[in-house]
């Protein structure tokens, strides 16, 4: 098990993570590009789509991982916490600002979502050739 | 969209997916090596994980993506179906000889897991930069 400061110290490293979440009450998973911005995981939805609708407020998860299939090792998180739609135009310029946007979608009305990071947890998985710290 | 064709063709070129599933009631994903076999994902888990008592009889999702962070382009493909650890003797070992074996534990006891291919979506990820047909 990984400790929770190098669980978000590893999220800031990679820029694609997965939605995970229950649609139609069947589990789901959906990647986004994402950026993590003080306590939450921030990412953009297009309007209109099932994600954008099951993401408003509810407990999501989130999860990224880092594995290289030729040396079979590497790592995950995930990320479980409640979800909110940014509604305040300021924090939402802001986001702008830092970067925060689709790779996927030009779409007008894009909205960013939120994940508080209440429950992280990770492991590395497999044994890198070389031992690490 | 993709098709269903497209997406099980996709399932075949990846060796890593993610295991989707309500743990505790709260939503989560791990990471695991997998391969098609016939109709069905199948991997294996260790004993005693949390991940083993998630994954026996019940509806699990499946998700595998490509993604090059770089060109901002790829592909998702989601599986929903009914799991089932495989308990037949003979299976598990057709199973072993056709290398379905997990890379992140060598434990005694690890058992095989099937994901029914019930439901399969998927989609393309922005453009790549040459045109596809």
């Amino acid at each position: 098990m990984l400790s929770t400061d190098e669980c978000v110290r590893l999220l800031g490293t990679t820029e694609i993570g997965r939605v995970v979440v229950s649609m139609d009450a069947l589990p789901a998973a959906f990647p986004v590009n994402y950026r993590v911005v003080g306590d939450e995981i921030v990412f953009q939805t297009a309007p209109g789509t099932k994600l954008a609708a099951a993401v408003s407020r509810t407990v999501l998860g989130f999860q990224v991982d880092d594995i290289d299939a030729r040396e079979r090792h590497g790592w995950s998180v995930l990320v479980v916490g409640l979800s909110r739609v940014v509604e305040d135009p300021a924090e939402a310029q802001d986001l702008e600002r830092a970067g925060v946007q689709t790779w996927w979608s030009t779409a007008p009305g894009m909205r960013f979502v939120a994940i508080a990071m209440d429950r992280v947890s990770g492991r590395r998985l497999g044994e890198p050739a070389t031992s690490e710290s």
